[in-house]
């Protein structure tokens, strides 16, 4: 491509110059870009992989403490305990408080977190209690 | 205690018997509850230490994750990328339907916590871009 165009500048003297230089660099530019722009997905790509990568780790996780919760909610329907227990919760927030600020994760978040797996857990409970019913 | 009982019978003949046998019951059975009660909170006691590690290593994988997420969020600033990327959140969202059935949990849900990650990781992205600005 490029090698057609400096036969082009040598075919047809200096008022074509200026043009075919133009052209030459901005298809360096775009040859720059395009290179920028590899790089870019290659970095992206890369960090899509450990995020895919935490993500499995996160259901895998996520499915091995329902199946816990699971457990919890048909033994307290067999033994007729409570579904919920505050001072549980209270003890769970305020541990998970202390390891997310440890891990340098926002408190706030790491509780807002355990309230939005919480509140399933204690709907599959429920529905633990109607299918006993 | 049970011992002192019966020499109360030994002595005072057959009318007080019954009530001494009744107490007997009465006592094997709170004792008997009371041992029931132990079981079930060492049963449960079991069942929460488990949570607890899985809390605890699904605090330090979205610790992680954020990391990541937080890497990418300054990139995409630096770069001039776009936040949010449509085409990638629903490659996210089918590929995570996918693993939560594989671990038979309910993709419903995985499907909601992603959500609920991504609002979060976008609110960071924000905080970054208007840190940025």
């Amino acid at each position: 491509m490029l090698h057609q165009m400096w036969q082009v500048t040598r075919d047809k003297a200096s008022e074509i110059r200026p043009v075919v230089v133009a052209f030459r660099v901005s298809g360096a530019n775009s040859q720059r870009a395009e290179i920028g722009r590899q790089i870019m997905d290659e970095k992206l790509k890369q960090y899509r992989e450990s995020i895919n990568n935490i993500d499995a780790a996160l259901v895998f996780m996520l499915a091995e403490r329902f199946k816990v919760t699971q457990a919890v909610g048909e033994y307290k329907a067999r033994n007729n305990l409570p579904p919920a227990d505050n001072a549980r919760e209270t003890e769970q927030i305020a541990r998970l408080r202390q390891l997310a600020s440890d891990a340098n994760l926002d408190p706030e978040f790491s509780e807002k977190f355990l309230r939005f797996i919480i509140d399933e857990v204690i709907r599959h409970h429920e529905r633990i209690r109607e299918d006993a019913s």
